[in-house]
């Protein structure tokens, strides 16, 4: 029973939640910034509710759309120049968590003077701009955790900034923004948002709490399976319909409720080296690892992945291997030489050395890889 | 999926969280209130614990210990004069549901200028003295509420102030404060909880997230019902041992996260005349109704109804009814005038009015009364 719980994002759930809720942008002052990706948020409608929403208000804007996929730590200073030269009050990030993830960063940096080396060292004053955020992806969670992740080319990997102060003020979770997202990305952020809630469960800082929320999201990712299992199959985007949307974005934003308390694991940890030297989708790369690291786990720990495989409602975990499989489809080619390289940065990495239940070495690691990659030992 | 989601305190919970944490007082100023009854603070260590922790961080602190079971409007007033008088900067409130509320309306008091005919009416600033909630009882979940209940003798009921500032900014969990709490105390404290979990599940707010933490908070009752009930029959208080205390510890505190989204229904609305002319105790009032109230819901709704059971393991409402009676023993008597009082003052209520997704009617709210006093018809 020891834990600690904390959350305090206010979160507004429904369709059309932006524009019947414009009073809240009131809160934080008469100009704003939104920061979002070059086309999306435009495409998908989330922009356009945003702008009407701050019209309704009488509050002004600029935007910064340049938010890239897996951001860069120069793209957070770019924009937190921004938003100091246009001297606005608060920011509204859109996007999937690219760019709410970006924004987060800018927040913080547009208020602290914080050198680079200096940006993930968990150490920062109070003051950061007011965050709103509106999702338009179903699997980061950002808009409701304290992570900004960035791109960190020194490191080469993603790397956190973990900080109270980067919770959104607001979330805006409405799932029409995801309407006409492809098959492929809606498949890989939605076993992003599976990562996350069965990795909390897996997390030493898993709690009753975090649990419930995460089993919830689970139920909601199994709820919406079949669905995107025939739009996999058949590639027609239209299969998945708005009820799936929604069971998508509530599973994702439980699920960052979840990881906002218990951070995540070895997969996560192991998966960062996929996506920055074989740019595999984030999502992808989690889960192509997800059931290799819970066979592990279940070598020591078999009642924690029977936890998780009854929230799946599955016995077996070779049940939910098949699930993935026929989600993720033909894996990536991987050498040797690389699954040796990702081992050892995966090992070195805080998500496994001090988050794990059931910390893997780096032999296992090595295996977990392989087995994914279809390698010969 | 239309709905809002908000509950900011940040929670501790564990054994010796409150020593263990004693740096996070440090971040609410140099001098400190405590809020608490006469006596129970003081011999469940609670009390001890916070001033341990004071003294470490070097924290000034003043005591207000007269807070009264189920604290008037006249006590919250005169514990704000006293915070103002003492320059203190924030409050640890210390105690069971009592002392919780009434500190936080102390804490608005002591900050804005509030007349008692307005102190209702829901319009506040924003400037509000921070709490440090330390629940000593199982049952009411305050530390994790925006609700202070008053006793209001104008309208001779219990009346919320509801604020979102008036969520403690932080809450310490301990199981530990209620190792001497009589059997009585522990049960009615229980049941009021678990009114709230199924309250919340009943109530037209509830949500996903909602609904997740209530069923959590409900199998957390069932898991230490049997030992409530040996403990009923046997007068053994040592039955309700460590375990227990925090099974019961998590179930009110989830169940207060419920009730922060929710509000309550019937149950707590019909209640309140029980405690007011009655002197019943409010979890034992609640816990007296609550199976008449699901009853009614279950006419219309009877997969909400099925739902609630679920949680509860348990596929028949006379089996809840059943272990309702064995933990509450024999009934109060009520007189038909009574009853005919309590119904209009319930149906009046706003927890009735605009808060149930089915709405009894005055004689359904009758009907309930006299069932669960068994007044014939």
């Amino acid at each position: 029973m020891n834990y600690k719980y904390h959350m305090p994002t206010k979160v507004f759930s429904g369709k059309n939640c932006i524009v019947a809720n414009s009073d809240v942008f009131k809160t934080f002052g008469s100009k704003a910034m939104l920061v979002t990706g070059r086309s999306s948020a435009k495409k998908n409608g989330s922009q356009h509710d945003v702008i009407t929403a701050l019209e309704q208000q009488g509050i002004d804007y600029v935007v910064f759309d340049k938010v890239m996929a897996n951001p860069t730590i120069e793209c957070a200073y770019e924009g937190a120049e921004f938003a100091k030269a246009n001297q606005v009050y608060f920011i509204v990030a859109i996007g999937g968590g690219s760019p709410m993830d970006a924004a987060k960063a800018m927040a913080l940096l547009a208020k602290q003077d914080i050198q680079p080396e200096d940006l993930f060292n968990g150490q920062y004053a109070e003051d950061v701009l007011p965050i709103i955020a509106v999702p338009t992806t179903a699997g980061t969670g950002s808009e409701v955790t304290q992570y900004s992740i960035l791109t960190n080319n020194l490191l080469e990997t993603k790397t956190s900034i973990a900080a109270d102060i980067l919770f959104p003020k607001v979330a805006f979770v409405d799932a029409k923004y995801m309407s006409g997202l492809p098959v492929t990305t809606t498949i890989n952020t939605a076993v992003d948002a599976l990562s996350h809630s069965v990795e909390g469960m897996l997390s030493i800082r898993s709690s009753l709490v975090s649990d419930a929320l995460a089993k919830e999201s689970i139920r909601y990712f199994v709820k919406a399976a079949p669905a995107m299992c025939d739009a996999v199959g058949s590639g027609d985007v239209s299969l998945l319909d708005e009820t799936v949307r929604q069971d998508l974005m509530q599973c994702a934003m439980l699920a960052g409720m979840v990881i906002a308390q218990t951070g995540t694991t070895a997969v996560h940890a192991m998966g960062y080296s996929l996506t920055y030297f074989k740019d595999i989708d984030h999502g992808r790369a989690n889960g192509l690892l997800l059931a290799e690291y819970m066979a592990v786990v279940q070598e020591s720990e078999p009642q924690l992945v029977a936890e998780i495989l009854a929230a799946l409602g599955m016995s077996e975990l070779s049940e939910f291997k098949a699930l993935l499989s026929k989600l993720l489809g033909e894996v990536e080619v991987l050498t040797k030489d690389d699954v040796v390289k990702f081992s050892a940065k995966a090992v070195a990495a805080p998500a496994i050395k001090g988050n794990c239940k059931v910390k893997p070495t780096e032999d296992e690691v090595n295996a977990m890889f392989m087995q994914a990659f279809n390698l010969a030992f």
